[in-house]
């Protein structure tokens, strides 16, 4: 791919505290963090706006003692089981697991799904992380 | 304030897809909508972990028949007259109002402020939105 | 209007840490705090999926030494005179000026006006709050 | 674990938007929404000012061509290999990869190695989900 190259002015006091918060976020390079910054603003518009397929990323804590929520897990995966990509089951203590999993597809959908196990007994928190395809970025 | 300047270097699809948004958005040129994204970054990271005074800006709506409200206002002002800064206050219908608070001080100072009126019986929406004093920014 | 009162039932640890959280942002029972969760939710679905007429507040930081930011805001006032409510205009210090503007439309159109807003030159920041005309609420 | 009820009043037509907002989010009881909501709440109020361990979810979406990322990838994982728990790996296309790291620790430390692996040059969005241990709710 062509790269392409362009410069950008700023103020000194400016420049400077933005340098101090590169060093601290552990980058190596302006260009790195400011590509960084533009992605993220892209990827948001894509989110509110987009009409394109998206991936989004569920975590959702709950307590196994809880039956009645891995039936719903295994009934929403054989429901969407087109969207659902992946899943990650994590043992946080005896009593209770964190599980992450990935959904690609419209944005509406993802949510659709989120909104279904977040809203599910047992379930004690739950996040949807909207993210990219990495398409085009 | 001297002015700096950098180059910054990306891709041919990233830097055509970015200047799309920015059209859209009605930015005239990028050196303007990167200083926009690297301020709020800072802006940002002042919150989380800067101790230099801030400021805020909460608005909330509320119906008028619940007098408490006014009281609760009033009786704040006097307690935390030297942090409130300026006040909006708007007619939205009948029996809503919407009145905005614009606080300055540390940024817990301001969320405890903000805790109290969003929590006062009568207020049915209560949004705190941070921003800066401006300085070295 | 019509009172319904209905019972809701969680464990005993929750309740407590609750009543502790509700203590320390200054609520006076659980009804309030718990009308102010249902509320806070139905109007983040609003704002997601709604048609309905909304409100704005957005937030602006600027130097008053950038002339063209008052005339942007002079000219956007014009365009959108029927959109904006109200404003707020506070003195930071020397140099920097806080503006809020409340405005009143479909979200999308007051997510332009925010965006055209923010992205003026001399704008160090912005943010948009969007909040509720207090209707059915 | 003892259980607790109590009662919470609401004018009708709050609570019929209430209700109808459930269905769509497939809740099939207030008592569980309401749970929900006020779980949410304390994650959030543990998150600014807790000082326990909680949990961090970070998803990060990145190109494998390019080789540092991996290396910083195991890096991390070797200098932090006490706070990661688990992480997952999925193929997107040719040449995007989506990675979750499930970290527990400190809000602080979690951010810090966020940071670290968004900032990583070949990452191209990266989000982290703070969620919780899920003791004492």
């Amino acid at each position: 791919m062509a790269i392409k190259r362009f410069g950008i002015s700023l103020n000194s006091t400016l420049l400077k505290r933005f340098d101090t918060l590169l060093e601290k976020k552990g980058y190596n390079n302006r260009s790195e963090a400011i590509r960084d910054l533009i992605r993220d603003t892209l990827v948001k518009d894509d989110l509110e706006y987009g009409d394109n397929d998206t991936v989004g990323s569920i975590t959702i804590v709950y307590s196994h003692d809880t039956r009645e929520l891995t039936d719903t897990l295994t009934e929403l995966q054989h429901r969407f089981h087109t969207s659902i990509i992946s899943s990650l089951h994590v043992h946080l203590d005896h009593h209770n697991c964190l599980e992450v999993i990935i959904i690609k597809g419209k944005g509406k959908e993802i949510k659709k799904i989120a909104d279904r196990l977040i809203g599910t007994k047992g379930v004690k928190h739950g996040k949807l992380s909207m993210t990219t395809t990495g398409k085009n970025l």
